[in-house]
């Protein structure tokens, strides 16, 4: 059995707070990590939210990723879902660091296979600095 | 301690097949699913795998919906991610009964807090016919 994709949810928390309502800039930065993870890019749409942070998504060949930003908790919600030869864990290292994370959690699971069993959870892990 | 953001991660197999290759279908179910939450669209943008299956996503003022399909496996996977008062259940049940899915599986996670604490997994739930 071999899943079909590989989906990690991550918590930034303590990030810098300009930076998480920087719309062109977190727009650059979620494509940059799309690409790190090997995947090809094929859309990309970000929003501002009201009254402040920013939401967006990143559609690539082999999934897609996403952040959606609270400046005023200096947090940052990302997804990295890939599935094909991706690492989607190169997003993360990149990520984590360009916010200028203090502490978060990064949830990996495996979504979908060929044989109809159920998804794995198979790590929870929290990161600070 | 109010979670931001509530996240739904489904599985569904034993799909209708010819309509997970259903480009325009498959478009159009996610941005109902997208309305029914309550929540409002912002933009969609859908792209056909290669050499099957749909990949798309329904950005919403209040996070996103995803879904990616594999025909040959029967399976979606679909994602959606709602902050503010939305119903992220109603697009499940749309969904999964719009897919034909003949079984399937639901992780709900909460995300994010005011009070910098890891996400809760509260609920994981298999369903079939």
């Amino acid at each position: 059995m071999k899943a079909l994709g590989k989906h990690l949810l991550v918590e930034y928390y303590g990030c810098d707070r300009v930076l998480l309502n920087d719309f062109a800039q977190i727009e650059l930065l979620l494509n940059r990590a799309a690409s790190l993870t090997g995947a090809t890019i094929v859309a990309s749409i970000f929003h501002p939210y009201a009254p402040q942070g920013v939401t967006g998504v990143v559609v690539v060949e082999e999934s897609h990723l996403s952040i959606h930003t609270w400046p005023e908790y200096g947090y940052a919600a990302v997804d990295v879902y890939t599935c094909g030869n991706c690492f989607p864990e190169l997003a993360n290292d990149f990520l984590r660091e360009q916010l200028g994370a203090t502490s978060g959690e990064v949830l990996s699971i495996l979504r979908g296979s060929t044989e109809n069993v159920p998804m794995k959870v198979y790590n929870r892990a929290a990161f600070a600095r």
